[in-house]
């Protein structure tokens, strides 16, 4: 297909930063690549990989002449970028992130935008336990989704061609608006990745059982909660931090139905567990059903060259 | 290398029965395999894929003239068979189970034996979501740890040749006592799978987000917890009513770890939550390191046929 832009600029030069590159260049999305990394070293790797044709010391000069600036750093750094591009950003071009929550990044970017500029908030729902501008690979969105929250008073045709740039990159895309995106990411990945987080710390404290043994017995059930808990901690501080309200609602509701269950166990009702453990076995139908994972032995992972999608 | 033992009578035909048969031909261990299922359909097909070479009605026509028994049923069913196979036992016999408790195991089933009977509790940290005859692959304990549990007085040939059948399958094994084993495993898969049947419960009762958006969105994070709670109901019930203690103590410090953390997120404490993030990330790469897992995109598992090895 022909590119459906001229000149794409990413501010952060990371895992999704990097497989977008990698994406775009495999289908041949974009005439030209530049960007900004806040570390030299990144910015030289990002070159020397050449996942971008230019680089450049700062974002201001990055984002001048791009008709697409993809913000994919750390929501907790996205206000300070938007007031430092904003000036510098081509009238009518295209704003989008790669953040995990949308509300914080709203409030975070758009009090910085000339009117000019289209804002596209979005999220692909695909990462690894891995981090840096080398641990990019293009198939890194192939099958996943990728939700867009756009204002109505967006241009609907700078939607439908963001669309068409994620479809290209092998993404299936979803509009919604951002609260329900909050709400819905906080059950789907922000609360599961807290509480694997939490159960890893749980095991590396218990001085009874050697941290040899944890490790030794993960195949046990342990190790998928590990692979969670190994993401970018500074991405997932900010996560939660940023959709703190949506995060704490479902965690709440978590520990209800937890305390139901060491209830039951307590009161050895096995009925009640039997039951519950029969209807989460459903779900996972479903999900192998929806091709969101599969019954192979490598979860359909073949394609992928490391990790497994996560955000 | 020479067969180890020249008949076993496995009483229980699903994943784990299946898949030590199929690992016990594969390397010759064993020259006669005979078993018994409740369910007359489970012993017809694991006739038919010729997992076992006879079948029995009864547990107690299974058990008579094998040298070693492995108890495969769910370790609410131990006490009955048993008390109904123990007088068939052929004098000098080892017998084995693989249950995932070995405290209340052993208490269902010791009273019962006569002692030429050499019993040595085990378990198998392997497993994948999937269950009856059909499910078993040769494959499913290579490089998984096996943990056997055996009082002082029982003979150490006998111990010595279950751990060669063991590695003979592929598996590591290790010797411990019954209640660490007790307590490690309600660390490293206990305490782990009721919290991912939590999760998908919670995701299941929200009314705001839709079940098709939790299967849509599961790539997220979601999706491993679903893994793990598609596990064997009744397998599951019998756990937690088994190793109560255990089990409880450990999520009473996961609740304690979470509330911290949800504290953290509440009070907005970020040097707490990346520094909490940092620690988990080092666990994962010590589980890599320890090749109970693997970076690969498949994660090591082209060797299975299906599922995730886990108990």
């Amino acid at each position: 297909m022909p590119a459906l832009y001229s000149r794409v600029a990413f501010i952060g030069l990371g895992l999704i930063a990097s497989s977008m590159a990698l994406a775009m260049r495999r289908a041949g999305l974009v005439e030209s690549y530049t960007g900004h990394a806040r570390s030299a070293e990144t910015r030289a790797t990002a070159l020397d990989l050449g996942l971008i044709d230019t680089v450049h010391d700062s974002a201001a000069a990055a984002v001048q002449g791009a008709d697409l600036v993809v913000l994919a750093v750390p929501v907790g750094a996205m206000a300070a970028i938007a007031q430092e591009i904003a000036p510098h950003l081509a009238h009518g071009a295209t704003l989008t992130d790669v953040g995990s929550v949308k509300g914080a990044v709203i409030d975070a970017v758009s009090p910085h935008l000339p009117g000019s500029v289209q804002f596209i908030p979005g999220h692909p729902l695909a990462g690894t336990e891995h981090s840096g501008p080398a641990a990019g690979f293009a198939e890194l969105f192939d099958n996943r989704w990728c939700i867009l929250t756009p204002f109505e008073d967006v241009s609907a045709d700078a939607v439908a061609r963001l669309r068409a740039l994620w479809e290209g990159m092998g993404a299936n895309v979803d509009l919604m608006d951002a609260p329900h995106h909050d709400l819905v990411l906080a059950v789907t990945s922000h609360a599961p990745h807290l509480i694997a987080y939490t159960m890893v710390g749980v095991a590396d404290d218990l001085r009874r059982v050697t941290d040899s043994e944890v490790i030794k017995y993960s195949a046990a059930g342990f190790r998928d909660f590990t692979r969670i808990a190994a993401s970018d901690p500074t991405m997932w501080r900010d996560v939660f931090l940023n959709n703190k309200a949506a995060t704490l609602e479902i965690l709440g509701r978590f520990t209800e139905e937890l305390f139901a269950l060491q209830r039951a166990i307590r009161r050895e009702d096995g009925d009640h567990l039997h039951a519950y453990f029969t209807r989460t076995r459903a779900i996972r139908r479903g999900i192998v059903e929806a091709g969101q994972d599969t019954d192979a032995p490598d979860f359909g992972r073949a394609a992928l060259r490391k990790g497994t999608p996560r955000d």
